[in-house]
């Protein structure tokens, strides 16, 4: 087989991408991270494990990358509203209802194996982490901009744990997957209060 | 065996009760919640698994107490620095940092197993989350009465959620288990400004 052959063999068009992250976040729903196995999601996705390595390169990246995938627009290029509160309220419903509820659980289950692999952990950094701390920075950067909050709020630098955090500890403290709705009571209640922005 | 004797030889002293706490832990670090056994503690912890089901109940109300004994202090007894800030903080430095780390990585364990065993959750909130809330709601209760904020302030009814915020994001953002210094910086930057009081 020449090279060339090989990478058309390997070409993965965005729809068969899609249905093989649809097959991963299934096998992780089922089994776990840690007994997810190439060989499973090949012999699921009817692919060669050649494939998924050289397009992924291993399970950590593979994983991530579905992940990111599951999670709605991955960009902010339609959000400015011209106010933070507008701004951090279309970015919570980008997510419906039923999407959170089930990255609530994907996350939950994941949140173990990021620790005790850290591969798992760089790609998580890689691909979801660092974009969305990128989207949330340009919001903060333009509320700045617009006066709406001063460039020394030490507030600035936890705006993704207060969000975690909404999201987070609302199934533990009140049984309860996070919702649309409580996640924009708990920006106009915390996130915009504790950058000193405007709440209407 | 009559009713009394059994009685007697079920009577668990606090010292016997903290080395079966340790063990319990050690095992929960070891194969998790879903393969830890009772069985397994039994034998660990050179105690009949009759003792156990009669002094816990179960392995679900084991665990919960035995995460709950692991933290420090357990009441607010000695906490009432005459401000929300002082108290805040004196309840953070109630852990030191190298329990934090430990707590950290026992509640990620955890996590999981608690959203797949309704029991599981069950005893956790019993037993450690509503005696969390309601030493917080103590501590806010203090400061509404000493006028530091405002009963009707939206943000009293997330404290906890952004406390646990802080603390889960902080390894997932930051790649470093949460400290002392950082939860003091994050109570001055968010939790303070959210509810309006004062923060110096």
């Amino acid at each position: 087989m020449t090279e060339t052959a090989a990478a058309r063999r390997s070409r993965i068009t965005p729809e068969r991408a899609a249905e093989l992250y649809g097959a991963v976040l299934d096998l992780l729903r089922e089994v776990g991270y840690d007994a997810l196995t190439m060989d499973a999601v090949a012999a699921r996705t009817k692919s060669s494990k050649a494939t998924l390595y050289r397009q992924w390169g291993g399970k950590a990246e593979l994983v991530a990358k579905a992940v990111r995938h599951s999670k709605p627009g991955g960009s902010l290029d339609g959000i400015d509203t011209g106010s933070l509160k507008g701004d951090l309220h279309a970015l919570t419903r980008r997510s419906d209802d039923c999407q959170m509820e089930r990255d609530s659980a994907l996350m939950r289950g994941l949140a173990m194996a990021v620790h005790s692999n850290p591969d798992l952990l760089r790609a998580f950094r890689e691909h979801l982490v660092e974009p969305e701390l990128a989207d949330l920075r340009r919001v903060i950067q333009r509320a700045v901009d617009r006066g709406e909050i001063r460039p020394d709020n030490p507030a600035i630098e936890f705006v993704m744990h207060m969000m975690i955090g909404g999201f987070a500890a609302r199934t533990m403290i009140d049984e309860q997957p996070p919702t649309q709705a409580f996640l924009i009571s708990y920006i106009d209640a915390v996130v915009l209060p504790a950058l000193g922005a405007p709440t209407s």
